[in-house]
């Protein structure tokens, strides 16, 4: 249901979900701010394929990935029930900041339904920039 | 817009809101769970008008307001854009949990859309039963 | 992942999720009204099982499936990255009303974390009572 | 508690709400995804102060602002309980599309939390791309 490869030197991730009916609105279609919430899902899983525990990094570090950026184009409607297969590459990385980007897809259709990109930056417990701690570097910081 | 009466010794309040676009599903109505949303809001306005600031109670004394039941009853659907009353009311309150009992009207045609009632428990900081503080007691506790 | 058995007559269904961030609050734990989320996921799981397509329900007849109460008891909170079980039974069903039943778990702990029920009523498209069409109710009514 | 200017040519519009808890996440401050829903209630607030209802609009015409596009910038955050202030312009219009900027404030101190943009189209009951009614055009078009 997942892989992992490192094409082009990025880190990748495939993720799937099913839309829920709570995430519909009345056009009838998926409401445009759920594609943020799975562009999360697709990064924590990203992330974890990497073997990088992401809630222990809050809980025992105190250390939070927090968006300063987030685009999102939506390019044809996600229906109730479909099938989401969301796309996931971390694009850069260094000690302060992440970047990914997202392809959200129907999985029956193969059709591209949205393209995102979202830039985050390393938080410590009073909110204030931090630097990734360095037993979680070598996960996701390129070679 | 709002207005505070001890009738029948419970303290009520009344709060209003606006149907989000967000808050709809493909059904054209409300999408069920946004119900609790909404009540947790009358009870936030109920305890504020009080003068029980709860989110300094949270900050200052790490004490927490933690659903422990709730209950809706649908009667009407409500739809976008409608202007929406929230009637709260304080059932019950000691130094261990707190009851509300809510009535969910729509603004124009006062018509009741749902009713519900939430139980709740006051939890420290490590989420484990705790009491009430001294000082907010006599803000929320029957003489 | 999931399985599916009439145990005492009645439909049940077992179904997985984890815990997405934007559920959580600033309690640190699950947002209660997400349980009522959850469960509506467990029931579609359900239905899907015994052969039942309710978007095609929705779509093709117009039918739907109103919530008309929702009850939840909240024991034990659910965090973040958790991985959940829900698992319901589909407990009545007529030609007018269904009733499903809820068991909330920690798949790791076994933990019971909340338990429910919610009562539907089947809509027509103006939103008012109307009966399962003939061609489904095998599906989901007992002989 | 709003205002309506048509300062530089572009009609603008001033909302007020306050954050509900279950907006917040884990992180203490409000879930990046609900930007995006705020910035949905600045622009309907906008275009119902142009004397437009978007409502009907969609039920008598079939005609739906479907997003294309959003970008948001987060600066600092907002927190549970913070009255937020989401300033809207409408920066573009035409008879198949509408553009919008917001600015979102923390309405005490006046800081900039985030500012966004969104992009729209107009699409039919089939969902595809189609014109605003004549009859809403003086409304948001630009003499």
């Amino acid at each position: 249901m997942s892989f992992l490869a490192r094409c082009d030197g990025f880190p990748r991730h495939e993720t799937r979900l099913r839309v829920r009916y709570g995430e519909t609105d009345q056009m009838g279609v998926v409401y445009h701010a759920n594609y943020l919430v799975w562009m999360e899902i697709g990064r924590v899983e990203l992330v974890r394929s990497l073997g990088f525990n992401y809630k222990e990094l809050e809980q025992v570090k105190g250390v939070y990935l927090s968006v300063i950026e987030a685009n999102c184009r939506y390019l044809y409607p996600a229906r109730y029930d479909e099938e989401i297969v969301v796309e996931t590459a971390m694009v850069r990385s260094n000690v302060r900041m992440v970047e990914f980007t997202y392809r959200v897809l129907s999985a029956d259709s193969e059709r591209l339904l949205a393209e995102g990109r979202t830039k985050h930056i390393w938080l410590n417990r009073e909110l204030r920039p931090t630097r990734l701690p360095e037993d979680y570097r070598q996960l996701v910081l390129p070679e």
